[in-house]
């Protein structure tokens, strides 16, 4: 039987903050057995931008990535807020090494191709490097990977950090019985939007189905479902939605075949 | 016998400029068998650090790091300066892991204690982890090491590159054959300040002392030369002082017991 490993994907909010991030590292910490931390980094790459005079520009939630932008999500992302994530584990006892892509070349992806609009710097992920991964965790690493890839050629690249969580599940699916935690500003998916208890416990395809037919799901929490579905599909064993406050997994949103 | 590992130690002026550091990627890349590269990057901390309004304050040659100034050189080292070299060396097929003294717990210091001088956040060496670094070498993997520590109670530590590389090769010289490069402003130690081919080939302790009895070897290279017999004492076979251009070792001046 496969051993657990528990793969956490948090956005930008809760490790940039004092506040949030001591307690992520605190449940994070408290989470048994193998685990992999993604961590975003958004918001303070686009305040240090601004204090440097770069205009962060943003289509459909995306960063336009030029060279001086790449430059500084290259700083904050793999230096700042990775480096204070992986002292903050150290010091909780949690022996963890902070990586990008480029690192041991664990995540290598391509330019992506200008189509309507220039992403610049932006990498879509074409590999990950399974050995490399299951090697540290099997010696009680805990991989923290930082919104970065590179190309083989030189380039780092700036890389969305669900894919970058999603990729590597699929990858260590084959090594490990894995779950994939999306930290989420909401406790899970909500059957009624107003009402921030009304979580739907667990979504299969079925029933992600007959939702999007009824309305009940719609909008952006119709492609995260997808890409939650494409890693099952590749052998992730459960996808949790929640609150970055409840990896504990005992509530929020499972999805699963 | 124990088999070769060679430590570069290269200043920020030849990694912050785009042919320099191209150069040095080549270079380095072509040095056989096992090897580990640390970095400086103080002149991009310094211009980043001026764009964002935070003056850079030194005090013999070594920054005063106050809270704002961590930020900066943890952004600066850790993520631009150290993932750029990483991808560059993987574009070579060199498989290089960039590391802080936090990851993996690789290098652990204590916050210089307050003197005259309040350096603020710099870290004293006090534990280099050798069983870690050991395990990635001889799995083909290359140290890109970024002059920063952490003092396991969750803060990063600024830390003197020179000093991190000192201390690494002496941690290593149980498992490796260590020589231990210096990169340097000119060919190597000068017999005459004045004439930059007068490099004295080879520095054994007895000569150490009469070249500073005859005023040969003065200044600021005593400590520095005090620092490599430090080394050797501690096993490392050699340490080079040479041009960033001639670390193929043919150069240089070499620091032999």
């Amino acid at each position: 039987m496969k051993e657990k490993l528990t793969i956490v994907k948090v956005g930008g909010k809760i490790v940039e903050e004092a506040d949030t991030l001591s307690q992520l590292l605190a449940d994070f910490s408290a989470i048994p057995g193998y685990k992999l931390l993604v961590h975003g980094g958004g918001r303070s790459a686009t305040k240090i931008a601004a204090q440097l005079g770069i205009e962060s520009k943003m289509v459909d939630g995306r960063r336009i990535t030029d060279a001086e932008t790449l430059k500084v999500v290259t700083m904050v992302y793999g230096g700042l807020v990775n480096k204070n994530i992986v002292a903050g584990l150290q010091a909780k006892g949690v022996n963890a090494v902070g990586l990008t892509g480029a690192d041991m070349n664990v995540i290598r992806s391509v330019k992506r191709p200008v189509k309507e609009i220039d992403y610049g710097y932006v990498g879509d992920v074409k590999h990950v490097d399974a050995e490399v991964l299951v090697s540290l965790i099997s010696r009680g690493v805990v991989p923290v990977m930082a919104p970065l890839t590179h190309d083989g050629e030189g380039n780092m690249l700036n890389t969305n950090a669900d894919t970058i969580a999603g990729e590597t599940a699929k990858a260590l699916a084959e090594a490990f019985d894995v779950t994939l935690i999306y930290c989420f500003e909401k406790k899970g998916v909500l059957r009624d939007a107003e009402d921030e208890d009304s979580v739907i416990p667990v979504i299969t395809p079925d029933l992600f189905k007959k939702y999007v037919d009824e309305g009940v799901i719609q909008g952006g929490m119709i492609p995260k479902l997808e890409n939650s579905f494409s890693a099952v599909e590749a052998g992730v064993s459960q996808v949790v939605i929640t609150l970055a406050s409840a990896i504990d997994g005992k509530s929020g949103t499972i999805i699963k075949k």
